[in-house]
């Protein structure tokens, strides 16, 4: 603990005035009670010191003992693009001596205070999150324990992240979709609170404009939701207008697989008339008929690499802030290839 | 605790080998660290009672503090049967003010350590299976904590479960493929461990009886894990063979779309020369193309059931052992009924 000296020395308050951080901030520092970011825990041992606090037996008090509990966050136990990455990120936390749990949390304001409950009552060691998290609260759960992003990540934060580069995987499939002589390309998107959302469509349209191609605003579906039915709709209200498309890049195989069912039922035969791209490589993308093409992520190994940087975070805390890019590839089928078919 | 007279008491020992318990099962009873079963709960008590051990106090030892941690065990998080009966658990234990997490863990031999450990860890309230567990180790998790069976269950224990009546719902979707003029109906089946396949198997063969059809051992497939790509490849056999069937019935959706797959592939057209029923009433069977007849499992209710049951144990250890079976029923599509195609 801090052994004051016998001169007149500052509250924590001032302490914590002066660090920029909350009173709770220099207390967990002070009990060791739960983990502080290094840089702000050197910070406010450095202003202590200068105070007349004796901190030299502070820089050796210990992270606090945790479970061995790593929380695996994802949004729904219905989404099948989770279940490999979990796959991948309990592998490595079992390598290491760790276990993983999944919880299902939108995390936003009105659910934050369940997950940071859930942390504490389980003493986790760390956590992984997989979707959007508005960026107060990550920050804040950031200070709370090791975190890392898998997936989706916010930009504007330090925070470490393992995802992959949704621009150049967008690029790629649509250079191979005009390679097939596809001059009008429909893009299906996810909302725009995701970055993989807005990067994709950034992709789609400087791919278009590489080729010379005007974007035509018609073509361009917009989703609130990754639903099944959703895209079924409006895919068919397309192919009954006169501005009809002759591909579709579309950003999840929910809805690739939702364009190949309308072209079915408006008798419009896919790949001949209508090509289609999907993303992910869920297992739907080959069970459908015709079997979609798509850009498989490395799901498995997004969760692997997430789970090893956390590992890491929380054995190392002064470890830097890494960011990981994985590759992705085209894989292409039937939807796509009439030779293939 | 026990407050002993100034006679001679037996010792612990002699206590639990009266009752027949391990000692560690008296100790749980004397400090109330985990929760031991009435009955055994009763039992040691009157026999303490009985050498001259002063019970009163005991009989009002509280059962322990958990964390109100609920854990829901699933074999794979990749199955998307699990998804949704988790979160019908998850509603039901936020209702009750609980928390619920999920653990991908296929439970046996070389797996209880590590589940047990967690469980410790976690200080977990009580937990829900939905898989097969071999029976020994069943029993060995319900001595430790409330526990109730969701889907699979053990008929040789008293424990408590909710589940649908397999053999009803198959024999149901038999007679409606007979009915439909179908003599020679294949039966894809998974491994004969789970108590699903064993009863679906048992309601395909009354059902052929009652019809007077005798049973073809060739059209039986017997598949040793739920994979589409396995089935593919069976079926695609049984296609190219001269005992071709007229129908299928599947126990899972996914083996259904493996037999429209295959069927696409060999030329033969659903519903008209092949019909196809699956169960579970998975997203996917309405994706492919056909879509598919199946076997609706209630399953947000069976998740949902399952944990208010489990709640129900973990606030009232007195509750009797409880069991559910939910009502399926039957959802035609294309692949059974050219007039909806």
């Amino acid at each position: 603990m801090a052994v004051k000296n016998d001169r007149k020395k500052s509250t924590y308050q001032e302490i914590a005035a002066e660090a920029e951080v909350s009173i709770a901030t220099v207390s967990r520092i002070l009990t060791g009670a739960s983990k502080v970011k290094p840089e702000t825990r050197d910070k406010v041992l450095e202003i202590m010191a200068r105070h007349g606090y004796d901190t030299a037996d502070l820089q050796m008090v210990k992270q606090p003992q945790t479970s061995g509990i790593i929380i695996f966050n994802i949004p729904s136990l219905g989404n099948p693009f989770y279940s490999q990455i979990a796959s991948g990120a309990k592998a490595a936390a079992r390598r290491h001596g760790f276990q993983l749990l999944v919880n299902e949390e939108h995390i936003n304001s009105n659910t934050i205070a369940t997950l940071t409950g859930l942390i504490q009552k389980v003493n986790a060691a760390g956590i992984i999150t997989t979707n959007h998290v508005p960026t107060p609260l990550l920050r804040k759960l950031y200070d709370t324990l090791p975190l890392v992003q898998c997936c989706e990540f916010d930009n504007e934060l330090e925070i470490p992240y393992v995802s992959i580069d949704d621009i150049a995987a967008t690029k790629a499939t649509m250079e191979y979709l005009i390679s097939l002589g596809r001059r009008r390309i429909a893009f299906v998107n996810g909302p725009m609170r995701y970055k993989y959302a807005r990067q994709r469509l950034k992709g789609y349209t400087e791919s278009l404009e590489k080729a010379g191609m005007a974007q035509d605003p018609a073509l361009v579906i917009q989703l609130p939701d990754v639903s099944y039915d959703m895209a079924v709709s409006a895919v068919g209200q397309l192919l009954a207008s006169p501005q009809k498309p002759d591909a579709f890049f579309c950003i999840s195989d929910v809805y690739a697989a939702a364009v190949v069912k309308s072209c079915a039922r408006s008798g419009i035969n896919v790949p001949r008339d209508m090509m289609v791209t999907g993303f992910d490589n869920l297992d739907i993308a080959s069970m459908v008929n015709p079997a979609i093409t798509t850009v498989n992520q490395p799901k498995y190994q997004l969760g692997f690499s997430s789970c090893e940087l956390l590992v890491d975070l929380i054995n190392n805390p002064q470890t830097g802030v890494r960011r990981i890019l994985l590759e992705t590839e085209l894989i292409v089928r039937e939807s796509t290839s009439p030779l293939i078919s």
